[in-house]
């Protein structure tokens, strides 16, 4: 029987990255690729205790719980916020299964087909799946280092007249880079000016290495209307428990928790209460500070790699925090041609080409330094080297 | 700033009952209104064990997960389903967020606006939400006690060439009905003939009050291409974990993941292995067969109140299984209006209005019997009889 699926799953990406990458996961490669924390560094043992307060409040805990998730957890995650300065309440906050559901469940509630989203080039793979089974189109704006370019930006603010602007300010995904204050002070000011909302994803702003820096996160910076931010526990406690949360203005929450009531009624309220006890009970912030230094070091052993190479085109941006080094090479070589060999020679990473919007860039590639232990990072590099070089070997003398 | 929301979220309905029932939650009102399995028999001490034997296997159980869900998990969900005769593998199954997960994500793979799902009627009020919510138009098929009647529904499949029909066919909500075997095949017969998929909603097959029945699933009559399958744990074990299933073809199945992998990544894996153990180690028939014997009990206290009522047009079925009476009362009386009174006077029950498609019965309510203690099902039944029987002393006699 041949099924007559919905128009929206043509735009569903066939991944041949996804399909060799799965492939990895199961054979002997070392893995740059995924965007996966240490296991080792997981607190089980807080996790565990946790649990265990939830199972020791009796069975009532265990039924059905609030679509906008358990209370005493968006009150927590309320105090979290207000030390970033992002002054909420639990009426503004909504517990996700992770920070994916807030893209989906955000774009479900404003994008018709047609509608358009700014974003950044290269931007978060699966955010751009998202705004594409919503069939919106998306519109790449002119960046650099510091963040989208401020005229480019405003052009197609008013050109596009888009249902939403979605950036990872800090730490981004998979460009690491961080939005300068005065670049996130005026993509606020053109959404205030223009009436356009920003979708804030910051997945990764407690993972910094700089301790005594300041990432002013742009919801902090609103009048309550204009940001919807979202964040998750999957990089700072563990992804198995899929929760994630948004804060925002309470209209749109409220109408992204009518969608998620339609969507799956709620999610895992167990784990929801887990974190609760978590947070109570654990030094989070002391565990944080681990992963900060854990994840610092092994971005260094892979700096330390990546500066002793010297190939023509080289080139990428230290991260000062988060989980990606972006690496462009000479402008010939096609990293996702080049995967299979890296893999053929026991090393994986992603290929830069789908995190584009347009005018992609083949040359880049994206390594992640979070999930392989130093000596793997070291030794994984080593392998890679191996590849590019010969990829360099083999490319065309320019007359 | 006015916020402009996408065209589906004209579509979610505002619901008014809702607003009423939060209210009751935290009263003292007496509920019948929320579809809730009673507190006091979930299987803490199993769910506690459960959880154990995921955090003896070590931090590596706490990592990201695949879309498709703990595979060990989806083969002893295989093995029970084989018990069924629904034979599929784990290919064929995917984890959810609770089965209204999969109502949604097969939803987004199937519906176009304007397509046609054809539905009992009345039917299972959040299945409806999700295809308004995709724009689909839906059409109320006329049925029997015995299920869909096959003249109308061969005409209505012929007429409008649904995308598919979505059935509860055992124990139905709101209708407590229970489909005949010769209507599933007729159902079934219809879609191979007419090549529409069946969408078959099972989450309260397990809870029968007669052991030595057996309800034949259409998926196990099926040819394995045209029957979407789901169930849950929430029902069996416990709603907070949110895990409930589908089974069907692996192509449908495989899209669903896609969709699934924009919607959340994954459910709560932790939660998935935990299900897994407690399979493995728990007597979980032994457990259904407690839950059945409890919920008839409930039932009977609330059937023996309701047959010792001589109201004029008053007509209710006695469930076979599941955990609603749905009753109707003389035509004149109007159950959404009636909801204050009886909240005014102790106790909720859910209006029948919104479980329809179309040929609105006011008349009908639908009153759970598996959340309030026997006890409490004696005294909220008094008390919601005060309030019916004002109703009918102030109808209107008819010339």
């Amino acid at each position: 029987m041949k099924y007559a699926f919905s128009d929206r799953t043509k735009r569903f990406q066939s991944s041949a990255v996804r399909d060799i990458l799965k492939v990895v996961n199961q054979g002997n490669v070392i893995s740059f690729a995924g965007g996966m924390p240490y296991d080792e560094l997981f607190p089980l043992m807080a996790v565990e205790e946790a649990y265990k307060c939830v199972f020791e409040s009796g069975k009532k805990t265990l039924q059905y719980g609030l679509t906008e998730g358990f209370l005493p957890l968006r009150e927590k995650i309320a105090e979290r916020m207000a030390r970033k300065n992002i002054k909420v309440n639990e009426k503004n906050i909504m517990l996700t299964t992770g920070s994916q559901q807030v893209i989906d469940l955000f774009s479900r509630i404003l994008l018709n087909p047609g509608d358009i989203v700014l974003t950044e080039n290269p931007t978060y793979l699966a955010a751009l799946q998202v705004f594409q089974s919503y069939e919106a189109n998306i519109v790449a704006v002119d960046s650099d280092e510091a963040g989208m370019l401020p005229d480019d930006l405003e052009t197609k603010i008013k050109t596009y007249l888009p249902k939403f602007v979605y950036v990872v300010p800090t730490f981004s995904n998979p460009a690491g880079k961080v939005w300068s204050l005065e670049r996130r002070r005026h993509l606020l000011s053109l959404a205030q000016k223009y009436h356009v909302i920003i979708l804030e994803d910051d997945p990764y702003g407690e993972i910094q290495f700089n301790e005594s820096e300041t990432y002013t996160p742009i919801a902090s910076m609103d009048d309550g209307k204009h940001v919807l931010y979202t964040s998750t526990f999957s990089k700072t406690v563990v992804p198995a428990l899929r929760t994630g949360w948004v804060a925002g203005p309470e209209q749109i929450v409220r109408m992204m928790a009518q969608a998620k009531q339609a969507a799956d009624l709620h999610s895992s309220s167990i784990d929801q209460q887990a974190l609760y006890y978590l947070i109570r009970d654990f030094d989070l912030d002391g565990h944080i500070s681990v992963l900060r230094s854990e994840y610092k070091m092994r971005m260094e052993v892979m700096r330390d790699q990546l500066s002793s190479l010297s190939l023509p085109g080289l080139s990428y941006v230290v991260p000062q925090g988060g989980m990606f080094f972006w690496v462009k090479l000479h402008e010939q070589i096609n990293t996702t041609q080049l995967l299979q060999k890296a893999i053929a020679n026991g090393v994986a990473y992603v290929p830069g080409a789908p995190f584009y919007v347009s005018d992609i860039e083949y040359n880049t590639l994206r390594l992640n330094y979070t999930h392989a232990t130093p000596e793997k990072i070291e030794q994984g590099m080593r392998q890679l080297v191996e590849v590019l070089e010969e990829a360099y070997r083999s490319l065309q003398p320019v007359f």
